[in-house]
């Protein structure tokens, strides 16, 4: 049987059993595995319980990593044996918080199909490609009756709050995650027509910042002009954080900032559609710092970003108050060779030294921070996959960044110690993080068929 | 009888009713008759009801005026006849919402005693203050018979959201409103050793701010740097409103206020503790423009005041998020002679012309708003109760000014047509607007003797 024709068998195997993994889809997003919130503790151990018993019955032998926040799922299939390479996937079973929920077409754990598209939190980031990792596995066992090489899957539960729980670990686990390459598979394409292996990711650090004033709220009549209202303190400190062309302006923050090298110019695809990026969004790509370009800004230059504010009486009305206290949450992307720990101090040293008069700042930096990962395109595991890339979408690879963190990429490389792959299939129209959600039904189709080519390769 | 003597008199017997007409106000107190929020419009009807039993039975002929928003309660008894003066006496029976709910110590519609002091929401503003009025109507009558002038009561349902529904048939009501005098039943005193009558209170605007962004909720590490965050925008525009003096940098802002005269800088006792002011509310008194004292800056210039403020995620744990908008709520206290249509339109053309590139910004400047109010210590009614009040406390009363504003004042003034008295005793320290409201029952006791000795004044 020619390539093609073993190409076609499978994409047609895969399309003909759409009932039937889709049903497991919908299945694995109907847990409401919210990493952030407490409530949903039970949800997201009841959704790592499905899982194992998904990969167990692939084969796999299983493991749940008691960590100091939610658990990890470990699970291996070394049958291909010592002399074939092994592969360690990283995915995670966690997702991010639904509200706004008004916002919503769907509900977000009933996952509903719309275009080809299913619509839920979690369908994307990372639910959908750690979905479309375990059919590949499932497929490949299926053709051969065991895996071509050794594979290694780590299925963490606090992605989306920091992976500290899981970092904590990786030390003591080292032993059980060494493998040849260690693929991340929570990464996305610029468009559909444009396949794509990212060989960067940001880093990121996140702190919770709180002005406090009098004890309760104050009526703003009779404290108006005497009382200095947190709100405005708050308002007055943040907007010391950047300059009107969008530069970040604590002192030291861009110290440690590595410019790219012409090698890497030259390997990244940096063009930006401003109206697909309009049409899709509603904005323009005015963020950010003026002299970059768009992707310069979101791929290779750090930011801080205010991504809650709280005070005061924000319901249907009108509440004339000086509220007791303000709150907001920052969160910083770094990017090479910006260390969290240090930037964290320049922000949280800042805003202290900044506070306005008349007024106590708490300043709390969150765990689960982490640095800024960039890989080489001529990593064997990087080849490998791209090739794959290039087969399924008919087209050839390009290379790109991203924006967004793994923050245990760095230490989980580390551990594994193999070369790093980043992948995935997310687009950025996906709408992971906010109300609907989604991902495709194709590319859960691609998704597989890439992952079993690119493990196929590894092997020879 | 002697003065003194008919005064131990009736001091004994408001004591010796206190369990009865405590039970009333525990009552009028239960009513959740939260103006602005339609979810509370049945409570507060049933509020007005239960005021309108309570009237007709002292003898008053009561109606209900229909508004575009509320209904105001208008009660009046002219038994005393043509030949007596007329006194119209302003309350309120609408309350603040109660949020935050988790700070209070006791429920805010369950009235609870504690050192003599009744926790409620409304326990002083404005129901509390209405209580003590009605009660000197009912002793009054119980005395003589009847009431030795005129009385007419306004007691509209929604001062705390601006009054704008009686605002709009004060025209129309003109006839019924006419009165020799207006007092205006819900304002302060310093402290329970410093009797004391206001001169003028502070006018006010309120409007909603909205800076959108996206057309959704963005992921802050694809899109930070690429999408401008309209929490920053916010940020940086409610940044440009005050300079490091505290000034108000709106243009134009300044121009028409009007200087205290010397007369009046002489009348008022600005006298300000800070200590007592610290022990009271946890601050220093470092708000507002910092080369004018804490009472000037909160009796005879104007602020502007963020109210709330809200965007993005700000509950536990953490989202890494841009969000679609950000809001804000800001209100304007007003002096003598700005114009609230005037300084609304100067703040929105200010916010408008200030929000940075690449959001939408869009404000809403609301109704009710009301114009600064001062008036003369040589009026007949304000010497009358200053009288009043320094029997009562056995302390001379002074003369201060009001930071807070009641909107309805001005025009309620031209409908009257008669002198206007500020009056009340609210202490700053009663949490008004805040968690734990309270009143102290020593002061409904004081009310009612103060209000039983002006009227008694007014007539002769």
């Amino acid at each position: 049987m020619s390539s093609t024709q073993q190409q076609i068998n499978i994409k047609e195997m895969i399309e003909k059993d759409r009932p039937q993994w889709l049903k497991d889809y919908y299945q694995f997003l109907s847990f409401p595995s919210i990493s952030s919130e407490p409530e949903f503790k039970k949800p997201l151990l009841d959704c790592a319980d499905w899982l194992m018993d998904y990969l167990k019955k692939l084969k796999f032998n299983v493991e749940l990593w008691q960590t100091s926040g939610h658990p990890t799922i470990f699970a291996s299939n070394l049958e291909a044996g010592p002399n074939k390479p092994t592969l360690l996937i990283y995915n995670h079973y966690d997702v991010q918080p639904v509200d706004p929920l008004e916002l919503w077409e769907s509900e977000p754990f009933k996952p509903t199909e719309k275009n080809g598209q299913v619509y839920a939190r979690g369908a994307q980031d990372n639910k959908g490609q750690c979905f479309y990792v375990i059919q590949a596995l499932k497929y490949l066992i299926q053709q051969d009756g065991k895996l071509p090489i050794n594979i290694k899957l780590c299925i963490e539960g606090e992605e989306e709050v920091g992976s500290h729980g899981l970092s904590g670990i990786l030390k003591e686990r080292k032993k059980e995650l060494k493998a040849d390459y260690l693929a991340i598979v929570d990464l996305g394409i610029k468009d559909m027509q444009s396949p794509a292996l990212t060989l960067g990711i940001r880093g990121i650090l996140t702190m919770d910042v709180e002005i406090i004033g009098s004890k309760t709220d104050l009526h703003s009549g009779t404290h108006g002009g005497i009382a200095k209202n947190p709100i405005h303190a708050m308002v007055e400190l943040l907007a010391t954080l950047r300059d009107n062309n969008g530069k970040i302006m604590i002192p030291g923050f861009y110290d440690e900032v590595k410019e790219l090298s012409e090698e890497e110019k030259r390997d990244v695809t940096f063009h930006f559609d401003q109206k697909e990026y309009q049409d899709s969004t509603g904005i323009e790509s005015v963020g950010g710092e003026k002299q970059f370009t768009p992707y310069e800004r979101a791929w290779t230059r750090p930011t801080i970003e205010i991504n809650g504010i709280n005070g005061g009486y924000w319901g249907q009305g009108f509440k004339t108050v000086i509220p007791a206290k303000a709150t907001a949450k920052i969160s910083c992307r770094l990017v090479p060779d910006q260390e969290p720990a240090h930037i964290a101090k320049l922000v949280a040293e800042h805003l202290r030294k900044n506070s306005p008069a008349g007024v106590t700042i708490n300043v709390q930096i969150r765990p689960g921070s982490g640095k800024a990962v960039r890989i080489k395109p001529t990593a064997k595991v990087v080849k490998a996959f791209a090739e794959a890339y290039q087969e399924v979408f008919n087209k050839p690879c390009e290379y790109i960044l991203a924006g967004g963190s793994i923050p245990v990429v760095t230490e989980l490389a580390e551990a594994c110690g193999g070369e790093v792959l980043l992948m995935g299939l997310g687009l950025d129209s996906d709408q992971i993080h906010a109300p609907n959600e989604h991902f495709g039904i194709d590319r859960i189709e691609k998704g597989i068929q890439i992952m079993m080519k690119g493990i196929k390769k590894l092997e020879g």
